[in-house]
């Protein structure tokens, strides 16, 4: 299994680096895995770091580089000259190459693409740039094996044996015609069982899978986890091969998106990891923190506007909390079954269905929640009006609740919006306050104060 | 892009089947692929379902039958004789064939396995059922390529290819030794640009990554994730090769994990969606709510006992659901975090030092949503004691619900529990109790009811 990245590993690289032990270091660190080199620069201060990446072979630390979090790369790569990142991104495929340049601030952008080796590559990286961040075409690489329908199977072969040479993983061989539209692809299983005698248009197979340079991130990866694909190819208007997106991108991808959807259900608005600043963290955090903070000055007017009741009804303002949880609870499960349905692209039926299906089950769960008010309400000595219109209540909150917690995200991904930034916080605070609205508005009615 | 399956398409399929017009079906279907087919059936009843399944040859039925959700596939299967099963079994990986006789009845695995057509087929799977499910061993297929390291390039090839037929994707080719033992892999690239001359021995690569039968499934998708892998062979203990896992089977697993955690956090105990049924969901989503109710009575005795504020100070009590709501979140956005951090395997550094990060971004959150407090009590005429009170007190809630919300999953963890048992609705309801108590402590003390 994995290399275990120990205290004292640690501590030993950590003593090598004061003690500029360069041919310990290259000894102990050049078999590991780029992986495992960027656990170990996590863990590293600044300066460590960067001594680590001047001395390490750029093979190594390109691939590093690619792991390690945004904001330790952007302060390594300040203390690299243009020159010493042009080495980096010499060793990377198109598509990495390109998302670290898209980092660097633009006057280094042209100075470390000048600096680059290969003139194809360059050109290669350069023209990646111009795709929009989260389409398909900024996720694709470059790199790919690609032979003529006109060629013989050796001829294939040879080429694809040049090819190869740049390009870390084969997947699938894409087809072309003469003007580079593509027409289909070759299984490598299909090229080690075909005969020396075949010529590529016998043998390829003409149905191949292609997204758009245009098509959303989110949507390439729906699509290859749906048909189990490794690699796809990506084309132009005209269907011109322009590259190809692998999975291991489309793995990060999909691990990210169901993330997010769990940390804006959290009330958490960016990507921030256990250690990152507190000032990060507040940024993510107090938003939400806010708007709860209103919703329960909203709530606190609410019941202000009840204050009546107090001498009469003093029990009624003991469950608000509860009446405000239970409100709570439900639209987050409503609403996250609804989030995860619609990343899964499995929401369908009308509106309508969906309603009653939703009144149904909160009547079930309401019923069932109420008659244990009444066997609680019994043993705690309730008085029978307030078990009542607690009851009540409840039912009438938790379809209200579910009904919001269902219709807010749906609606909003009717209307383009991220359904998932409607969980969470924002569904909870005004839940809670309808709930409590409903709670007292009912209490009045039974309770005639 | 993927095929859609349109209400026009489904309802012309409906009308093939109700007129059996096999004919027209076959046209219409045997071009779509399996996780379209997959689609259809899960749009139809049962009996149409299965008459599809009977219809369409094994190679299309075999493979939308992994994709379509557990229920169905039981009820369809009910429906087919051993021999209809085993022939769609015949059509599948050792892994997806075993995970599908897994779910049969005791009494048909048997009669399934014995209809199956290729003995070796059904001894690989008969050797898959003894893994534990969730282990690496439950994951992984038979199908692969090995190449023995005395080989020389052409043999290789030649041997390959008889093994290429049995398997889907090619991925790495193993190198074992006569006694089979994993020694190392050779790359599809490395074969491809090898020359004649070569023998295995002297061309592949001796560092292979391998995890053993009984490693958890979780541990695999992290090392596939972290190393960027697209197969991973399985071993015992001596090391000797039993079969490998590929990255497909592992996107689902990371995604599935990934949802888990949402789900438990939005207090779903089981795996559900949208459209499954009223008693499945209430199954699901009850015990959470009941949690939630218990959690609201606590808080409502506790507030019945400071019941001599209600005449002095009726504010405190239109404040309970705001500061019940305050810890709720600050709660669910600590746990969330450390959850995902978990998840992530990136959660390092000591509980002390995690403590007074936790303890200072709880004082900054504090004292910016105090202050908040003072500028609306200004405009909305509090009592400035009031105000006093409800600014200690958030400061404090915060700080208790960070630390419950960060150190009960970790401690959980430490004991082996999934620690997203313990976000959402467990952490809200607990934080609410404390909360509430917390700041009627504090307002007695400042207010001295």
């Amino acid at each position: 299994m994995a290399t275990e990245i120990t205290k004292e590993f640690l501590e030993n690289i950590k003593r090598l680096i004061s003690a500029t032990d360069d041919t310990a270091l290259l000894q102990l660190l050049s078999e590991e895995h780029p992986a495992d080199i960027a656990e170990i620069i996590d863990e590293l201060g600044l300066d460590d770091a960067t001594y680590l990446f001047k001395l390490l072979d750029s093979e190594l630390t390109a691939e590093a580089l690619m792991e390690i979090n945004e904001d330790d790369r952007e302060k390594i790569l300040k203390n690299l000259s243009a020159e010493e990142i042009a080495d980096e991104i010499d060793e990377l495929d198109t598509d990495d190459a390109a998302d670290i340049i898209s980092e660097l601030p633009q006057e280094r952008v042209t100075q470390v693409i000048s600096e680059l080796e290969d003139d194809e590559h360059a050109k290669d990286i350069v023209d990646l740039l111009r795709y929009e961040e989260g389409t398909a075409g900024s996720l694709m690489a470059k790199e790919l094996i690609k032979v003529k329908e006109t060629w013989m199977v050796p001829t294939c072969v040879r080429k694809m044996r040049s090819q190869a040479q740049e390009v870390r993983r084969v997947h699938s061989i894409y087809v072309v015609d003469q003007e580079n539209h593509l027409i289909g692809r070759l299984s490598l299983k299909d090229l080690l069982v075909a005969s020396a005698k075949d010529k590529i248009a016998n043998i390829y197979i003409p149905k191949v899978d292609a997204v758009h340079f245009n098509d959303k991130g989110e949507d390439v990866a729906r699509l290859m986890q749906k048909y189990d694909l490794e690699a796809i190819p990506v084309v132009d208007d005209d269907n011109v091969l322009l590259g190809r997106i692998t999975i291991d991108d489309i793995v990060d991808l999909i691990k990210e998106e169901a993330e997010k959807d769990y940390q804006m259900a959290a009330g958490i608005t960016e990507d921030i990891d256990a250690d990152d600043n507190i000032f990060t963290k507040t940024k993510a955090r107090l938003p939400w923190l806010i708007l709860g903070l209103v919703g329960g000055l909203a709530a606190a007017s609410i019941m202000g506007g009840f204050e009546n009741a107090l001498t009469q009804f003093p029990e009624l303002f003991f469950f608000t909390p509860l009446i405000a949880a239970m409100a709570g609870n439900v639209g987050v499960q409503s609403s996250a079954i609804i989030v995860q349905g619609l990343a899964n692209d499995n929401i369908r039926g009308s509106m309508v269905h969906r309603m009653f299906k939703e009144i149904g089950l909160s009547i079930v769960n309401g019923v069932i929640l109420a008659g244990l008010i009444f066997v609680f309400g019994f043993f705690l000595d309730y008085n029978i009006s307030i078990s009542i219109t607690l009851s009540i209540s409840l039912i009438m909150v938790i379809i209200l609740a579910s009904l919001i917690g269902t219709f807010v995200p749906l609606i909003l991904d009717k209307n383009g919006i991220d359904p998932a930034v409607a969980t969470g916080p924002f569904i909870t605070t005004s839940n809670d306050i309808f709930g409590i609205f409903i709670f007292f508005y009912i209490a009045k009615l039974i309770l005639g104060f």
